[in-house]
């Protein structure tokens, strides 16, 4: 049986769809088993509905709140009763698969890197989402965990990536690209210039630079940066696809032929949105560190924690954890 | 009479429509004069059709192409007669009032920066066109022309993006905003982080740190980042608006209901489609020369051609060069 950590009181509809998503997920996986991390005074009283599914959630007391407003590594160093720390602590002994949270990123990447530890080798863990391209999905590498990267920590971002979308995405042979201005390999700034002979020399399938017109066409599965410019890739589009869905409205309603056509296309719309919502596909996993982490969105609903529960099973039922060990170990061993 | 030097090869689609474009701003702009700067030989039969505006069309010979294949700085030292840098010489000498091309990058930042030098105070010149919002444009500065940026660039870049929005825009009191990955002070990138304190006690509106997601949520008149975030930004957006249309297309033909609102709700998203067309704004000015200088899109069309000019024109005419003159003497002496 899979057994994930939920952080109960991480996001902003905690703790009520936090206890939501685990009852869809253990209704939709009967090989699962789901601990709710928190004051157990609070969470208990909303499991009075769990019926069916209420022997296989465990609750473990969890009585410190990591905020939004916490120093993530003084976090995580004091608040050794918080649901951050005693997961990340349960995946190390191997008690949970993983660990899921929509609370404060800040505390997950310091609770994977502190308290889980690294894989060997891997020098800077990184936020690895799937992002809507069109076709499926690609792994945007990093979003966020690491804002100034050295050049050699692009290349193991693109193995880690790599391993994740060939082992739990079943992607054969994964594309890796990276992100740059322009298509020549001579393009863009120190740091991209200085890691482009290092990804071109990396165990993976690396496609060359990625213009930001191509982030969405897919040319990669794997699309490399540094954490702040993935961070900017991944809210921005969610920006651009709001404003732009936000212009198409306004102008269907600026007139009655207009209304017609919107309210006939509208099953097409519900359609388009399903294809773009990131509540279907989990949340971004934390790569690199020595156990399964997941961080959700912090606006998750109870359906997006459920997705981020069933993403964290399928991750740790494929071994990413192993896969990403031995890539990195053949990647320093070159 | 304002007289804009065109760069008539450059682009995809010269000379046809970088002529096509001279027409159409002519006819359009009684109070204009056009010097053709390429290869007489090339250029002249294409002016069979220009009938009433041939008198405001002057040609200079330049026999010289400089091509996205070349080097730029080298290009515009060696290649004298090319129509970069005739045409930046020609402005220098007041000969013109506006220099536009639709050719390589490279060499009109290059023949800005060495031909046409910059404003007494500017370190660093930048690109800076206007994307759409959903309730207007706002100016993103840079776009590309500094891809490695010192945190000092920054405020410069609001100082001459918040002079082109007030004096040729005509926004009365724009809103100057930092990309950042969080809308806190302390959260970015080591430059960024530098970089807001003194955007802070720069001379214009600051508004804080923009987040990906609210780039295009009219929240500024001026969003300043360094040029390698701004290319991202600037060619993330088209490609993600591209990709959103294609997903809906798909969706709308999926069915025959789909296609039927799809039908009558056509004019609807025509007038999307020219909400977001960059070809009705014009191209992306060079800021911080000493002179207009517009850089237009390399894929333009006569009407885009003729928007940039247009666009040259109304900065020619409305000062902004001795705006941002005497704005940054005010920043320096502060």
């Amino acid at each position: 049986m899979t057994h994930i950590y939920l952080d109960a009181m991480g996001g902003d509809n905690a703790p009520n769809c936090t206890v939501e998503g685990a009852m869809e997920a253990l209704r939709a996986d009967k090989d699962l088993k789901i601990t709710l991390g928190g004051p157990v005074s609070e969470i208990e009283p909303l499991l009075q509905d769990a019926g069916d599914v209420r022997d296989r959630i465990a609750l473990d007391d969890a009585p410190e709140i990591i905020t939004n407003h916490d120093a993530p590594v003084m976090a995580i160093r004091q608040k050794k009763n918080s649901a951050q720390v005693r997961g990340m602590l349960m995946v190390k002994e191997k008690q949970a698969d993983a660990f899921v949270s929509a609370g404060s990123t800040g505390a997950t990447l310091a609770g994977g890197m502190f308290r889980l530890g690294r894989i060997d080798g891997v020098e800077r863990p990184a936020l690895a989402p799937l992002l809507p391209n069109g076709k499926g999905f690609f792994c945007l590498i990093d979003c966020g965990a690491n804002v100034d990267c050295l050049p050699q920590y692009l290349p193991q971002f693109g193995v880690m990536g790599e391993a994740y979308m060939r082992c739990v995405q079943g992607v054969e042979k994964p594309r890796v690209g990276l992100v740059n201005i322009g298509a020549e390999a001579e393009k863009g700034n120190a740091l991209v210039k200085a890691a482009y002979p290092l990804m071109e020399s990396a165990p993976f399938h690396f496609v060359g630079n990625i213009e930001g017109r191509d982030i969405t066409a897919d040319q990669a599965d794997v699309i490399v940066c540094d954490g702040f410019s993935g961070n900017l890739i991944m809210k921005f589009m969610e920006g651009v696809a709001e404003t732009l869905m936000g212009i198409i409205k306004s102008e269907i309603y600026a007139d009655a032929r207009g209304k017609i056509g919107g309210i006939i296309a509208k099953p097409a719309f519900r359609r388009v949105k399903k294809r773009m919502d990131y509540t279907e596909v989990g949340g971004a996993p934390l790569l690199g560190v020595k156990g399964v982490v997941i961080k959700a969105h912090g606006s998750s609903n109870g359906h997006a924690i459920a997705s981020a529960i069933k993403q964290a099973a399928l991750m740790a039922r494929k071994g990413l954890v192993d896969a990403i060990e031995s890539e990195i170990a053949k990647q320093l061993n070159q």
